[in-house]
């Protein structure tokens, strides 16, 4: 892998997400940056206004990923994806959130179709896209969907540069953890990570973590009885069938740096133990990727921001970090194809 | 305050905690460091043989806490508490765990009689404790108890150089902690936790921020509702009270730099929503205060580690910032009853 095999990489589709949020600045910032940051070639999927309300770039439309590699040089490339209301950022609208959706739709599709390399993924509003028809969780089931591929199959993993950590559960209320966190999905997430980081990473014997669910691991069952009862079993057939996966680990205990140094994931029961950490520690470079896909599909782990789009202030770090992510997972991927 | 107010601070109590854990090897190592670290006059409580298992340097064995200033200087002062078994670190047993509730009990009790100026707990074991008659969660409510503190009226915080965070509920299964998390509850503490920040830290008017339950704070419901039906209501009445309180906020994203910026404490729902991430952050200096006992009440926030106790590798960064905070805290509770 290296020059060669980046040199053959199609663009890479970036869905800008909500218009009024922060995603076509943090788009737009990462291309003012492409030349220090060495990114590949990439191209904006959304509504051009939504970039030039934010920024004052030289923008180029096209209308094939094909056109991208000879505008990147000087323009950021865009596939427009038309917002129907007036984009104001900060102010979320519903006719927004339809172009989220839109442009998420034709960003899978492109890179479905191998027109385009990988898709990065702006952030949304659920809340948004819940009301104008969108039936998914989030952008990643959206996406698991349109890939032919069972939500029980695919894998969340945020990354930082000293930290992965996949969520078991995701976007379910609180009170529904304990019930959720089952034996079968701790196993097929466990093995889907591993082979996500074989895969996409290219390590080849990963080393697992399994966080407990309760304070201090359940402390030997004085504080809940999960880690008996459901986790320390499943882990011990997951560690029969040749898994490298320790746990379960009192969860305050393993995002320090030295138990850090002793993993290449951590397995977490519920969205906070998961995400609290990797935004703790890597706010401005953690990643949102996909494992299960047949795509490479990652995002900048941080959301609409609402509070301050317009204003001058987002931090393409995540953006960035996504496209490069997007790029080496990728060129893993195929040099594993090719050489297999 | 300064040195004026320090020169008449009484010695600090260090109750070893568990004496197979690293507290006795932290507490020495501290000693060793009172120079560089300019550490105040700090004596053990606990088993003078524990120190000795795992640390080479000179301990001077007292009677009273008046005789530490004299032996500071050239050796560690030990209130030599009986460990009635052997002593071996890593292998925590009913007689250790029996030493170090002895060693809390006269630690407390010295403080309580003025002797000693602030109290500084080293790391048990729970589990141990539990099965030799200690009936409380944790230290924290057996010292709340013997200061004639309700539990109701005290507070955990956990403080680094970076973050402060309060969990409201502690040491209960996770499946409990909705339920467990009531308006009065979050009502009681986030008054509590303010007058701590006053009374301990000199901070007038603190902002406190408050965490959500649910992933994203609930967004807006579609995640769960313990947002809109308990903590955005009492919010609202803390704020007419007259309390600096933000939120809730998604606990992910109010952990990060910019974010913990804007307040001086985080209010959690549960133990590893404020454990993660000071730990993540904070793991060698991190410091576990009491608020709301007549006390001051400091301890490392960290646990026994068993698994390396004795091999000379425990880090003491936590036990010197809880010494720290402790004569800092006892300065400015001091000088705000001299002046009120």
């Amino acid at each position: 892998v290296g020059a060669a095999t980046l040199g053959q990489l199609k663009p890479l589709a970036v869905a800008l997400g909500d218009p009024a949020g922060i995603g076509p600045e943090v788009t737009a910032k990462a291309w003012d940056l492409r030349a220090t940051e060495h990114l590949p070639c990439f191209f904006a999927v959304g509504d051009v206004g939504s970039i030039e309300a934010v920024w004052a770039g030289p923008i180029k439309r096209i209308s094939d990923p094909l056109e991208a590699a000879a505008v990147f040089d000087s323009a950021l490339p865009c596939m427009h994806v038309p917002d129907d209301g007036e984009t104001v950022p900060g102010l979320p609208t519903l006719d927004g959130a339809r172009c989220a959706f839109q442009s998420l739709e034709v960003a899978t599709g492109l890179v479905r179709a191998e027109s385009a390399a990988a898709l990065i993924t702006g952030p949304v509003s659920k809340t948004q896209l819940a009301q104008v028809g969108f039936q998914h969780p989030g952008q990643t089931e959206f996406i698991a969907e349109r890939c032919g591929v069972s939500r029980g199959n695919i894998v969340m993993m945020l990354a930082g540069p000293t930290l992965r950590v996949v969520p078991l559960t995701i976007h379910i209320p609180f009170a529904e953890v304990p019930a959720a966190l089952t034996a079968t999905l701790i196993k097929a997430r466990a093995h889907a990570t591993a082979r996500g980081l074989r895969r996409l990473f290219g390590i080849e014997q990963p080393r697992l973590a399994m966080a407990g669910l309760n304070p201090h691991a359940g402390e030997e069952g004085l504080l809940g009885r999960e880690e008996i009862d459901v986790i320390a079993p499943v882990l011990e057939v997951l560690r029969s069938e040749g898994l490298d996966i320790s746990g379960p680990h009192s969860a305050d205990a393993m995002f320090s740096p030295r138990a850090r140094a002793k993993y290449d994931a951590a397995l977490c029961c519920y969205h906070d133990q998961a995400l609290i950490p990797i935004k703790a520690l890597h706010f401005d470079d953690g990643v949102n990727i996909t494992l299960g896909l047949p795509i490479v599909r990652t995002s900048p782990d941080h959301g609409t921001a609402f509070d301050i789009a317009g204003q001058g202030h987002a931090h393409p770090g995540a953006m960035i970090a996504a496209i490069k992510m997007a790029r080496d997972a990728e060129i893993c991927r195929r040099s594993r194809i090719e050489t297999v």
